[in-house]
This record gives structure tokens, C-alpha cells and sequence, in this order.
């Protein structure tokens, strides 16, 4: 139905996209194991911001600032983790700013928001902690209340910390900022049965739903295997129909299906 | 060091890279948390492969086309997960065959090994399951000993099914036809002290060990916090050196160091 936001109402028809930029060579090599852009994309999608794609990619200057400028100009927002911290890996925000062709210097209130924090807690506010003061030029400061440093945004690009924790603080003081279009609903329904014995109703009535996205997942669990199918679409009453046509599959073919998590 | 697949010796100062694509809306959605890319990038690493992008992106062919088209000239190798089952969002293997611009229609063996599997297992060889016997032309299975249904590789593009399971077993079966590369070797040294304290001294440690890539990774555990210094190269001997040099500068500000996991 309509975006959740505030004074969103105007833009309930509209679909609003985003893209996710992952950066961190720990993620590349198999080190890390992402949770971010699963947390990211279902609090986008509660606002109505649709995740269309997303990337990972490495700590390398030149690829950041041509995958941030490619994106940009696709998508309607971009959000970035990873790369803002202290140390010489971290070279987000440069880049970003490189990416906007402004220069990037020390911001007197996230230096003021730094100091403070250091005096506070008895650590040193070394020249390396200085640098996460350090916004692109036209940059607002997305705050973080967990560890101070912040995150910033330039334009229709969001760049926040790769710490889950501190990312999911700064993506909270930042969704009131977003406008939203039309919220994505979802239902699910879940059988054990495999993807083969139903597939070909389920082409039908993807093709008699065209305002529904229907989607086959299938799972093993050991020995157990099942399906689940995932419908989703901006309008709840075209979702409807399709639930009730996908319920009424599984009761034909004698197996009951579960419904999983509404959105 | 030297890359461990048979054969590969002569390619052991060669960098081999691969992009590693993740296909479904599920991903995008946040309903489904990817596990596939640090299974992937991890095995890639041991036989000398190294993942230098990944990218997630919808069941719409278009896209996957594109996408597959820009990669593949791109890096070395392509492997993609999802959208190879029977149902109608299952479009990897038609959208693959476009985007190398040749036919695609029912492989000879791959159907004749699917038929005895549902006769076996008494589930009817519908022509949904039929569509998993289509191969691209120029295409040459690659094994799912699991569940039957194949995966492919056309030219540097290798399609796997995205449910873990399956993956690993056709990941498995894979392996052994890719040359690999010079392998990243890497060390791990984590410490309870904050980026901040030692951003300066890393980056001077960076800085005199250009053959080695060290990254700084942040973590909170509650009230605990602390840093892991991932070190990484193929050359080993630089890398014991910069191991070394960053177990002094923890010596020197008295805290104690955990090694890591090698590899």
C-alpha cells in the first residue's frame, strides 16, 4: 500500500530503487560473512524503497569511484558499507568524494562530536581518529550514536560503517530522511512438496497474477525437502488473489501448506 | 606459494580473478541471507582463484544478460548461483544462452540421468523437471551428484544451483577443471585495542610491506572490542615479515596477540 514515511502519501504508486555497495576486500575473499545487505534491504522495503541490486567490491579506489558513479546515476538511492573507519584500508569516504569531483576535508561538528568522545572516554584523538571527522564538501553527517564517527550523505549516496551494529544505528537515523514509494507486501506459503510437482500450476498462476511477483524457493533439511513459494506486490488485494489461488493448489494436490511471515 | 590444482605450476606468479554472481530476488528482498559467496570465494582462494567482485541481482533476464556479458570479459572466471530449477522464475540458463548469443534445448545425457533419477525416486519426469535438461549449445554439464539436475559451464561461465547443498556438491565437481593461480596466504593477529591506537603505526607497517595487503577489522563483542589485522599475499616470506613486524608494534603498546586462522 502507501510508503510509511512521513508525507510519503503522494508517492504510493511510485517504485522507488536502491542499490547496495558493499565494500571490503574481507568480504571478497571469503573472510567475512556479510549480514548487511539482508538487514539493509528489509528496512528499505518497509519504506518502500525497493533493493535492486547490490555489489561487493574491493578496497581499491578507482573501482569504488567508477561502481559509485555507474549507480548513482541507475538507481534513485545508494547505500554504502564498509571503509570509514581510522586505519589506511579505509578509503570510502575519499573515494565517494573523488566519485562527486569535490574535495574532502575535516567537518567542525563531527571533529567537535570526536573530541568530545575521546576526552570522555580517556582515549587519544590521534591523527588517524581526525580522519573520520573528514566529510566530501556538500556532505551531511549521518550520526551515530554507538561510536560517534559518522556516516555521511552526498547526493542520493548513504555512507555508513561496516560494523553491523554501528551500520544498523546509522541506517535508524537515516530512514526518516528517505522518501518511499509504494511498500513492497509479501506473503508465504510453505508445503512439502518438491518444486517439480508444482511448477507448471504455478506458471499459470504467475500468468494470471502479472501484479504479483511469485516466487518458488525450494529447501532440504536433512531428509525433508519442501517448497516455499513467496508472492509479493504493492497491491494487497491483487496479493490476495494470488495467495488464495497458490493455497488452492497445494489443497489439490492434498498437501497442507504453512503461511510464513506477512510483510 | 605455488597454486594446488594439478598442473598449475607454471601459473604460480599469476593473478586468476573471478566475479561471483548471485541471482534472485530473494536476495535482494532480504528474505534470504546469502551464504553462497564466502562458501564460494573461500575454496576459489585455495586453488589460487581470487574473487575481485560479486553482484546480486533479480530474476529479470535483461539484467542477467547484461550482466553476465560485462563480467565474462571481464575477470578470468564467472560463477553464478540461482534460478536453474523447473519453475517459471527459473531463467539463468536461457538468460546465460542469450547472453552468449547461442540456442538452448534438452542435453542427450543430462535428460537421460534425470528420467532414471525420477523413476528411481517414483516422481513423475514432468515437463517442468524437463527443463533442467536444457543445456545452452557449447555447453558441458557439471555434475549435481545431490539431486540429479546439472548445472553448466559455457566458456568462463559456470551456472550452479543457489540452495547451499547443491552448490557445494557441483562447486565440488568444478574445481578440478579451473587453473588457478598464484594462492593468497594469509595471516590473522587479533588484539583488545581499539583501530584508533594503532591506525598510525599500521599504516607505516602497510606501507614498508607493499607485497602484502593488510586490512584492519574492527569488532564489538558487547562491552569488548578489538581489532583482527588480516594480513595477505602470495609470497610467504613477506608475509611471515609483516606478520612480524605487526606482533611488535602489539608487543610495544603491551597487549597480547591471538593468531588466527592460517591459510
Amino acid at each position: 500500500m502507501s510508503g510509511t514515511g512521513e508525507g510519503q502519501g503522494e508517492n504510493s504508486g511510485k517504485t522507488v530503487t536502491a542499490c547496495v555497495l558493499l565494500i571490503g576486500d574481507e568480504i571478497l575473499s571469503g573472510r567475512t560473512k556479510d549480514s548487511n545487505l539482508s538487514y539493509i534491504a528489509q528496512h528499505l522495503n518497509r519504506i518502500g524503497v525497493q533493493v535492486r541490486e547490490a555489489r561487493v567490491i574491493p578496497d581499491i579506489e578507482e573501482e569504488i569511484v567508477a561502481t559509485v558513479n555507474e549507480v548513482r546515476a541507475k538507481y534513485d538511492y545508494v547505500f554504502t558499507t564498509g571503509g570509514i573507519g581510522p586505519t589506511h584500508d579505509d578509503i570510502t569516504a575519499d573515494s565517494v568524494a573523488k566519485a562527486f569531483g569535490v574535495s574532502i576535508g575535516p567537518d567542525p561538528e563531527a571533529m567537535a562530536l570526536l573530541q568530545a568522545h575521546y576526552a570522555e572516554t580517556g582515549g587519544e584523538f590521534t591523527s588517524a581518529r581526525q580522519r573520520m571527522a573528514r566529510l566530501p564538501d556538500g556532505a551531511r553527517m549521518i550520526a551515530n550514536p554507538l561510536s560517534k564517527a559518522p556516516g555521511f550523505r552526498i547526493g542520493n549516496v548513504f555512507v555508513m560503517a561496516g560494523v553491523p551494529m554501528v551500520m544498523h544505528v546509522m541506517l535508524d537515523s537515516l530512514l526518516g530522511q528517505l522518501e518511499g514509494g509504494a511498500s513492497m507486501l509479501s506473503r508465504t506459503l510453505t508445503a512439502a512438496i518438491g518444486e517439480g510437482s508444482i511448477a507448471e500450476t504455478l506458471g499459470e498462476i504467475q500468468s494470471r497474477h502479472a501484479d504479483v511477483s511469485i516466487g518458488s524457493y525450494p529447501y532440504y533439511r536433512g531428509r525433508e525437502f519442501g517448497t516455499s513459494i513467496v508472492m509479493r506486490s504493492v497491491d494487497s488485494a491483487a496479493l490476495e488473489r494470488a495467495e488464495a489461488d497458490v493455497a488452492q493448489m497445494f489443497e489439490k494436490l492434498g498437501v497442507s501448506a504453512v503461511a510464513g511471515e506477512k510483510s
